[in-house]
């Protein structure tokens, strides 16, 4: 086990049960140009992470550990996506649509593919999935019992929506959850600063948070 | 459809296809002496809202509306419990010790048992959750799409850990969510409000938020 310090207290990672999933680095979320920045959101605030988040691949790539990437998307047809998903907000872009980098959260589509700094390499597995959680909907939980992953650290975006989610999610299932606090970002610097203090109250009732320096001190 | 008074903007509830989720209304996380107030949580703050939520129970049981309640419990030999949720914290108290009211979190022991006030009645369903989230381990999923559900109104505690987390999966899984704001609660008030502003932003990224005096309003 590699102690790692964290709040509440500090994190132990067990090598080779721990992967790192990085969530939805998506070009239309994060690039000037893309859907999240059609609809007003500020993404250089998002953009800003990228090293960081590049940083924490190549040390789980180093090490050997196992990367996993998400993406939020939809088939072709939509044949994924709820109604009420495709309808919510009433704005005039909605999942399906042409949106400025191809059709919005649609699988294939330019804006649905990782930043080219985060981008997965061979044999890392990606996860396509509807939901903002990575478990919904996805064989993300068979594929980290087959590979006797108990332990998982996330990054990624944004904070409060996919990223939460998916640790409540991987929470409920038992996996020991560690956020890398300065490698995820929010459109609203109040909900990131919020999301990660839920996670670590009541002694870690979601799981740990910590920045990378720290792990990549401990990790070595 | 019954349009409701809501944030971010209306909510319209369909009579007959609307069910209440009650979340956790637990005599161990809400009464003076439970395993919550052993904790160090002021309870005060959860019971507060009893009333309000015995009053949104009473208003879909007068519509004839189904009413679902939630219980976070163990099977008493914790079969269902993953070891990092028992270990999680580091505390002195952990699931299936025993607690001020019978074994902590286990299904069966008193202090498991929906406070009187907010109790099930005959014929309305109980899940038994082992997570946080409603959907983990449940057959609820099946049982709303058996009674033709789509859209679920929220109340109950706490608004950060286990309604939040229940909310967002029945947001992936297509229904639509409006929360009582009035008739859930935290342990930590600024977790309360930074949860409901999480879930009504970005257009209801996870659903609506209006209080019970408005849905009376509208309903009747």
């Amino acid at each position: 086990m590699i102690e790692i310090e964290a709040r509440p207290y500090p994190y132990a990672l067990p090598p080779g049960r721990t992967a790192l999933v990085v969530i939805d680095m998506q070009r239309d979320f994060i690039e000037p140009g893309g859907f999240g920045d059609a609809l007003g959101n500020d993404v250089t605030r998002l953009e800003a992470i990228i090293p960081t988040v590049a940083g924490l691949i190549a040390l789980f790539r180093r090490k050997g550990w196992p990367v996993i990437h998400t993406r939020e998307s939809h088939d072709p047809d939509l044949g994924d996506c709820p109604p009420a998903k495709r309808l919510r907000g009433g704005g005039t872009l909605r999942i399906g649509d042409a949106g400025p980098m191809g059709r919005i959260l649609v699988r294939g589509e330019p804006g649905n593919a990782i930043i080219d700094a985060c981008a997965p390499v061979e044999g890392e597995i990606v996860v396509d999935k509807p939901g903002k959680g990575m478990f919904w909907h996805t064989d993300i939980h068979a594929r980290l019992d087959e590979l006797g992953i108990t332990h998982l650290v996330f990054a990624g975006v944004t904070t409060e929506v996919c990223v939460q989610t998916s640790m409540r999610e991987a929470n409920d299932r038992g996996f020991e959850c560690l956020l890398i606090e300065d490698a995820t970002e929010s459109y609203f610097p109040q909900f990131k600063a919020s999301a990660v203090e839920m996670i670590v109250a009541q002694g870690a009732i979601v799981g740990w948070a910590t920045p990378l320096a720290k792990l990549e001190e401990a990790v070595g």
